[in-house]
């Protein structure tokens, strides 16, 4: 029912199949976010025309609003959303300790209130495998603590001991056997701290292993250090899923250091700011000089947006705040984020993962004259 | 290229095909309406998926924002949206009334100061005919004077009759023998006023005529009275077009009384605010007791949402403020809307219409428990 195989390799690049319930996943692979049972802007045709594989979405949104005992009886996720292909589920853990106001929070585990309307709820290990199953992902994950950064060395060390002690009872908490649950390392930027997370998790022998903890702030060569410290210690045989990463560079970073599974709102997001992904680097849709280009935002893309739609056209709808606008830059940066694995995957079958990344990471310096930032930082937006 | 054919009739109701350069449409039939040049929170691939033959956009708004020159420059509406088949522009009469700030109307046309930014335009006959050439419609409009309603009988006699008089001059500045210059009938509520309006347009001889200044707040019984009253009156060898309307059950009585073509925004806009429309009648996603429906908007429906949405998953979408409910039950009201004049084509075909119009105004009464008025007009929203 569960099954990953690497069929390839290139460097510490991997190409693999992972078998799930609900279909198979080629990787590398990247997830879109579905934080609310639903990608935003989108709907479950665009995904599967885009090429998605697997989509996330997130426990704690869920848990919170509809509730998961209500997508329970309607069919779990892939009955409530029409979404027929895999499905991973985050523990909560992280959005918990990002958006909630914290009430409680001890070894059993955190009390919290709501974002939505300050109701007070729990998740602890038990709890959110509970939701999970509820929820019906084909891949759960640990209830983990993920310490903000910066934060000291024993503060971090008590939050991944924990870490550890929370996977622990997720594994005696998890039932269903279609559902394949995933430990989730922490350490922060601290390299010892992460080997020994890594090696206490894979004592408790999970069919795969998550890299929780990073792109919260700190530098990317500490994020990258802490990737090629892990990718000896973890089981070569296990797929690894490098939790919130994105951009399209960091991908292929990551996948240079043996990473197989990502997700990232930033497609997505940046899509509805008005920022495209594109082979030439990034490109912000408001700028002026796209106002009368004929061109679509890639050439080198096929997606549905790229062969119907100008840039200046886009630039009209995003200005006129028409929702096609968010459809549309969505569809097309989510097809080149999954494409951009697909090709990676290609290379590394072919043994050529290097000259695709050298090449890759060159196309994808900001263009001249675009901003090389994300535009919601734009001071003209 | 430009041909209308009536191909069955039953009673007053007409089946027929309206030939244009960009496709074949049969009527009766409904436009949806894409007023910035996108229908709202759906794409071209959408429109094709639920039926559409044909799109209205606007041209006030489009002359505004981004220009008629623009459109023109990246291959008029059909090059700069991607939708391959049939549009319809109107004369941006309708607009300049209810939207822009008036600064001066006189008999060569209109000035007035943009609702988005107070600059000041202008609309004349002459004028809107070029903006309508560069956007480039496979239909076009006369640019009307529409009075308000109420408004007493002088001034609807003077605004009519400076109709006819802008009619004659929009037929002298046409040029292009792709597009078809439909003329508006005006005339209020006053029959004599709305036979002299036509009777003075069938002189100038177009391919099509409108019914204009309807719809715009009189009692439902006076908008029939004024359809029937034109039914003899207009040729029965060129398409009618009753603008701005409506509900399900106005169109099936448009149609009954001669009417081939409609528009509207309240599919789409009634989408976004979470209304429905079935064949059971109207359906508000937000009420209380669609939480754990797990049937689809409208059993009767093979749209794209109701093969793979429930009500309860719409539901939470719409309380959740996800783009994809706009979406999902756009797609779903506009897939209602044109499945309705498809099967009302059928039942005129067959010589059964009396009888569909029965059953679906019987079937169209609001659900018990549901609002029978529009959502956005629901206290709890």
């Amino acid at each position: 029912m569960f099954e990953f195989r690497v069929e390839g390799r290139s460097g510490r690049a991997r190409a693999g199949l992972l078998t799930t319930p609900h279909g198979v996943v080629p990787t590398p692979i990247f997830m879109p976010v579905g934080t609310a049972a639903a990608v935003k802007a989108v709907t479950t045709r665009d995904l599967a025309d885009v090429g998605a594989h697997i989509v996330l979405a997130n426990t704690y949104h869920l848990m919170l609003r509809p509730g998961s005992r209500l997508v329970a009886d309607l069919g779990g996720l892939h009955g409530f959303t029409g979404w027929k292909g895999p499905f991973l589920t985050d523990s909560g853990g992280y959005q918990v300790f990002s958006l909630a106001a914290l009430r409680q929070l001890d070894e059993h585990g955190v009390r919290f209130r709501s974002h939505l309307d300050g109701s007070e709820h729990l998740l602890s290990p038990e709890r959110s495998i509970e939701i999970q199953g509820e929820l019906g992902a084909d891949i759960v994950m640990a209830f983990d603590e993920c310490p903000p950064y910066p934060a000291p060395r024993e503060a971090v060390a008590a939050a991944t001991t924990r870490t550890t002690r929370w996977a622990q009872r997720s594994r005696e908490a998890h039932r269903r056997p279609d559902q394949a649950l995933f430990g989730i390392v922490q350490g922060g930027v601290f390299d010892d701290l992460r080997a020994r997370s890594a090696e206490e998790l894979i004592r408790l022998d999970f069919p795969g292993y998550a890299v929780g903890g990073l792109s919260v702030g700190e530098p990317k060569p500490d994020m990258l250090r802490v990737l090629e410290g892990l990718d000896p210690i973890l089981p070569a045989d296990k797929p690894r899923y490098l939790m919130g990463v994105g951009t399209p560079e960091d991908l292929i970073e990551g996948i240079a250091r043996g990473i197989d599974m990502f997700d990232c709102v930033m497609p997505t997001r940046n899509a509805r700011n008005g920022m495209l992904f594109t082979s030439q680097g990034k490109l912000s849709i408001r700028n002026a000089r796209h106002r009368e280009d004929p061109r679509p935002p890639d050439p080198d893309c096929a997606c549905f947006t790229c062969r119907t739609a100008s840039r200046a056209y886009l630039r009209h709808l995003h200005l006129a705040g028409e929702m096609t606008a968010a459809t549309l830059m969505t569809i097309h940066n989510l097809a080149f984020y999954l494409d951009t694995v697909r090709r990676v995957r290609h290379s590394i079958l072919l043994g050529r993962f290097e000259e695709f990344r050298a090449e890759a990471l060159t196309r994808l310096r900001p263009a001249p004259g675009e901003p090389p930032g994300q535009p919601e930082l734009d001071p003209s937006s």
